[in-house]
């Protein structure tokens, strides 16, 4: 079958050069530029690759901010104490915590001190709750991408099999209940599989789209799929690969060599899912900036 | 096959009982009781009965609290001005509005108004939010009840395909989403159909349990549920029947009498799933109460 690439990169830069045009305009008719700020505690190294790559992609956009490091020893009180001054600072639009948070840390209590408003990244309860019900809020930024990339190449999803690989809070959980929502991409029937499903590729060989987030490098193969499926690959595995100077190469949960050839449309990895990701967050923070102006 | 009645009677009167024993205790050691206070606008005559039914419960097992009757006209500000006004009345501890609404009155605004400490039918976006999360919360009284019963019969439901019929709000939404979640019961692979999904008996075929909440009578017959399935109906549905002195008679979304000789377990309508929602509403108040306490 000749398959199609669900091109995330090509989409990804043509909404940045949207945004940055809006931005372009704002500044030019005197307006602040829209402010994401970003918090990383501590020195794990791939959320600081994570932190700077958005810092560096909101400059490129035109964005304000900035990234607050703290270090590791960063209390959760002086944590949620820095959380509430940005809340109340009204130049600054959206706020990230990077996560995963030291270990003396309770994630849940400082996502919950960000202010909604600014809850850019969509993992504040009520950002949840609205999107589980339907109701506007800031969607989480990957099944935000992939809604984003499902509408750019004009899939109508509905009454699709639709089966999600993994149940995370911020990708599998919240991609079912969009994808299982009315409207398009939306009014799928979807399954969700994860650690304990048995014989899971019984649903896979049936599904009309598979969106995979498991983490698992090249987990799906190609007799797990039917013929024609629409593949999304949310995973980024990092893999030895001595050919590479680097020393590893990067793959998705997908084996794409082998699966490629049966799809209708493919993400590939990189290039894919990635791309939307940061992008989506772009778009919720000029959503947060004009919500204000408004 | 021999089946099992999920008796939604019996394990509601038995925590119904065990809630009375409680609040007598409380009473007994100086302690107010429980207070949940109803609003019902306009003069709608199932959710007249709804409600009547709600605040006779809740006085059977020794709550104080009372039902706001307001007049058709309300307007929404004078709603969330009331709704405001028992968020500060510190001897309210649960507040619900009986829905649908006038249709001049926007539900989300009115119950995003609503104290999430308060919010004991877990409708509140905070709610909804922290469930779907994982987290510590109200939950929605109808999937609570569904979950209580599972596990009052012990039924380990890890790994099991599930398949829930119907996308609501309160019930389908939140239902897919607690059994997809770790734990017992829990750890299911989860499937939501709804009306735009195709060929839907292929799903409800496959599945190990099956959660009925499409509101349409008799929808689930005997070719679409496998020997030995679990059968969960949410159905209250009111059919004619002239042999009844009323005119008519309730029943599910399930056509039992075909349906129960296949299953090993399946909730009767009446006396299922129903008084499993109204003592899950007391246990929430309960909980509200014991949580201001502390």
């Amino acid at each position: 079958m000749e398959y199609r690439l669900l091109d995330g990169k090509a989409t990804a830069a043509r909404l940045r050069a949207e945004i940055a045009a809006e931005v372009e305009q704002i500044v030019k008719n005197g307006g602040r530029r829209p402010a994401l700020t970003a918090i990383l505690v501590g020195n794990d190294p791939a959320s600081q690759t994570y932190v700077a790559n958005k810092d560096k992609s909101c400059k490129e956009v035109g964005f304000a901010g900035d990234v607050l490091r703290l270090p590791e020893t960063t209390t959760q009180e002086e944590l949620i104490k820095i959380v509430n001054d940005i809340n109340a600072n009204s130049s600054i639009d959206g706020l990230i915590v990077q996560l995963p948070l030291p270990k003396h840390i309770n994630p849940q209590a400082v996502i919950a001190a960000i202010s909604p408003d600014k809850d850019v990244d969509g993992f504040h309860p009520q950002s949840a709750g609205k999107m589980m019900l339907g109701e506007e809020t800031f969607l989480p930024a990957t099944p935000m991408g992939i809604m984003t990339l499902l509408k750019e190449y004009k899939i109508n999803t509905a009454g699709m099999n639709c089966v999600v690989l993994g149940r995370s809070n911020i990708v599998g959980r919240p991609m079912a209940n969009l994808l299982s929502q009315k409207g398009i991409p939306g009014d799928c029937t979807v399954t969700m599989c994860h650690s304990r499903t048995k014989d899971l590729a019984k649903y896979t060989r049936e599904a009309d789209i598979i969106v995979a987030a498991l983490g698992i490098p090249n987990f799906v193969s190609a007799d797990m799929v039917k013929e024609g499926a629409i593949i999304v690959d949310v995973g980024i595995n990092s893999v030895e690969d001595k050919s590479r100077k680097s020393g590893y190469r990067l793959v998705g949960d997908v084996d794409f060599d082998a699966v490629a050839p049966k799809c209708s449309y493919i993400t590939p990895v990189p290039g894919g899912v990635g791309p939307m990701t940061i992008v989506s967050l772009m778009q919720n923070t000029l959503k947060a900036y004009k919500a204000k102006a408004l």
